[in-house]
């Protein structure tokens, strides 16, 4: 059927659309939505400072316009929500980020979540979003492996700082639950998990799940009730 | 396909059960699970002391235990969450309480959530549950429609008193969206939400819509892992 | 005089009953109240999961009903406080939890307590139970020495192990006042308090100590004053 | 025996010594501590502003180093707590504040309390104690009557405008526990909580129902044991 | 001498960059820096919604880059500080939001804050940035006008809406102290502070009274050390 | 012009005092405010305890009144803030306190905030102090040296030591920003700062360069207003 939640990763890196979609396999039901992942070419390579925040959240913004009249929902592939407010206003159709998405499904997984990003800049930025939530203290803490996301695909080296880090917010902050705090850590989810023993959220795979059942219902947020 | 969730309203009030199966509509894929929804018939009325949410906290248990090999996932649907932590050591599978899916829906449709709730007495519990989950500074207030569960059938003057309720939580907590806070309160929905402009969060909707996606993704809590 | 404070252990180990009724000394004032030590022989060995919590939920209810007419009041003496809100409907005495206590306590002799837990896995319900006190940022950390309710009773082994995480808490966590996790930990607390150097309360004469005030004034709660 | 707990009422006028001391009769246990009242002369009328903490912040620590050789513990009996950490730090027995246990003990009677007042120039003052303390998310709100310390000897309006205020604390702020933020209160207590059907909790009685207790167990802060 | 502080108001009403310019004649010093206050020509009227938000952070970073080389430091002039976290990427010298040192010096003047914002839609992207700065525990309150940017230069509608708002915030949300929610409302701080008799603070005033020791002062991020 | 900030060091520690009106130097303008630095010789060479501050609470207030026609604003330079509250209902100049301007000015500068302490006994106080604040989130730990104020001026053991629990701040607490927490810190400042990396806020200037503003804007609490 017609329905489609669009997924966007906002960043120019194919190889991270590519893990995306892969991550989305068990997410296709045969009468559910089609879900279409796109990467957005005018994208930087990786989200990693406020500028690229900036740049994408106008593309995203634009992609959406684009894409409206075909889409029934949306879902924003970045673990820094980038324009997440402004895709809002931009559609009627139910938008979810993946770092809210993330968070929320790990709080129904644990008490505590801990948060792997990619760079130690990311951090700030990321404690800033989760105190805008209101979740600050379930969060038991955030930590780098110190890669950007072009270096993500560099298997052995991510997946080892992954593990090692996930055992720091297991050990040392004492999560229970681990948020990976970038789309392009997708292929790394089982092996983590199984090398932790903590469930280990992929965020898209979180938000995507949960945008199956919002675009069946499709309840809209008083401003877009009222626009 | 043979995936089914199960929704489980503890009380035996079969209207409330029906009311539950009809508002799962909308979210009954083709492709997707089969959501089947329940009562416990020696469950009370409603739940409305501590001592039915003692009483069903057993009953789910017993419950998801009968069922386990044929169901993916669980669903408890009564806005206390009673027995969620009992119902998550007595499963591997998913289980999600309408009352924590509830708010974090509301918190991706709105900054501040109110919730109606049916007696003022279930308030101080909810607000000790949502303490427990650390979402306090998102909650804009709870107010209480002073009705039982079996009196909610009463669709005059139910949906008259959430219509005000609703009000008072937008205009004097100044909240932008609604949760709903009894599974029995399904039916009145769309109604409230037309009345009050703002979002109108049924939790039970927001429980089976993550359920679908939760199901296929088969996370675990660190205890079921370990278990 | 008549009135007494009765003191339920809900588990069935004799040992820990017999440690808190020796913990009570102390307490016991001539003019004072009766205080009398209890365990339920129906209760697991010690509340050491959600299933334990469920089942003496209904037990100690039971117990304080058929109790009710010659106690002034009651006091739950499990960490988990388990059924304590079932506890305060079923009668007009009043009852105390043990965490409770200990935590409010210990919040007058520190400005950050840490808590010595038994197992890892009581951590996530006791840092729930916190969080819906509404006290997270009073708290330190958590940490548990990894031994079951029974095994505590092997006191070299224990009291090492107690001694090692309060030394972490105070170290690693600064806290600055020492809340024991389990009611079965009374005798050593003497000990622990010299091994470290801070404050250490023992939550069943933190409970009982209050009590002895609150059955003389005899306040009730809205619910109580209602019924 | 030679038991005795000094409760000092830092201000100067006597009928509020005497108001705490009467309402102290039910916590005379034959075997139990002796408790003592007294004012303090030089204090002013009433604590009513910053000159007036600083003043008996002095006074009290002098009054307890006077007096620590025959007490063994302490009650502050002003609603600010004024100097209860220098005071915990002049002696070694326990000290407690008539604030910090009138919220404690209304934080086991209901989720959300509130405060009763003398003037709305105490509230930001006890908001900040509040805060200190960790426990903002448990307060529905304060509210003051408008009444000095010497002007509460006028029975008819005093209890007139208490129980306005209370019903105010409890319909608008929601709070379903009342705390009487001024020594000088204490007589209102019975015909307050008659009023508005909730449990209102007398700060002094709260304190000194805690320190029975705590005299017996003689715990320290961790200052006072490095002392 | 040669330093200045550059007041970049994002919208493009010049009667708003007029009415900063005039707000900061008590700031200008003798021997202290430059204030000189630009308004954004391709800025919108306003800064009204998100798409205006994700406008103007781009060409505020543009502006910054422009004058980086003749100015000491830069003062956002938008209540919403929009592209505060860019702009401190994009330049070396101090960056003061007008919503952050509203906030923080009203939080040196009273203990709760009220905010005043032109318009309903407005303060949900206000209470999470407050979220994200951790400051939710200090405000009372936001209440909007209902009037937007331009609609402001309209005085005695303006000024009768803000006093009445005003008095809302000190009323029924208890503020102490007063935050004037957007730049264009600079002139009518005298009034609205008399009618109500709270402090109320102009964010513009704030900020650059704050800027004036930055420059001074030259701290840096660790982002803006590292770069 | 005849405007002049009284900075009030309330320890009678000469070395101290010098410290601080070295560390004025950038922010001496040529038409700006003359910055007197005072120390109170009737102080304690260092405010170590509560008695301390209970001490110069009084002293401060004393100068206050003393200088209250000469001075337009006043800043009590000891990270404890003592007599803050009580120096506010002094005068209806401008008051402002090291560590509320050193902590609000750090939160401008990066997310979690650091603090290195004098003694591990200032740590309890200085919390509470940032509880009463509502900042408890932003703080990401504080850490004492082991030195008193007197001892500051041995520079080799202080500036190690500075630099090593700096290192512990960032490394282990993960602050993005340091507060140095005592005004006889101040010479250090430039080489905690570039040891670290991380920004280092001296809270005399930090307040001091707020202070200049203020005293032009001339701003009241609703206190000074009403008096």
């Amino acid at each position: 059927m017609g329905e489609r939640i669009l997924v966007i990763n906002p960043n120019s890196t194919e190889k991270v659309t590519q893990g995306i979609a892969e991550a989305m396999a068990p997410l296709r039901l045969d009468g559910g939505p089609e879900i279409e992942c796109v990467g957005l070419e005018q994208g930087p390579p990786g989200i990693e400072n406020e500028g690229h925040v900036a740049q994408v959240t106008t593309l995203i913004a634009e992609r959406i316009r684009a894409r409206d009249n075909d889409c029934a929902g949306f879902v924003i592939a970045c673990y820094s929500d980038p324009g997440i407010a402004l895709a809002r206003e931009t559609t009627k159709k139910p938008v979810l980020g993946i770092a809210e998405c993330g968070m929320l499904t790990a709080m129904t997984l644990g008490q505590k979540f801990g948060v792997i990003a990619i760079l130690d800049r990311s951090i700030p930025r990321h404690l800033r979003y989760i105190g805008s939530l209101g979740w600050t203290d379930r969060l038991a803490g955030e930590r780098a492996i110190g890669l950007g996301v072009t270096e993500l695909s560099d298997e052995g080296r991510t997946l080892t700082r992954m593990i090692d880090t996930a055992k720091l917010l297991r050990d040392q902050d004492r999560a229970d639950v681990i948020v990976m705090g970038c789309a392009g850590m997708a292929r790394y989810r089982d092996r983590v998990e199984q090398a932790v023993g903590l469930p280990v959220v992929e965020p898209t795979q979180a938000a995507v799940g949960m945008a199956i059942g919002r675009v069946r219902l499709g309840w809209r947020t008083r401003a877009q009730m009222a626009a």
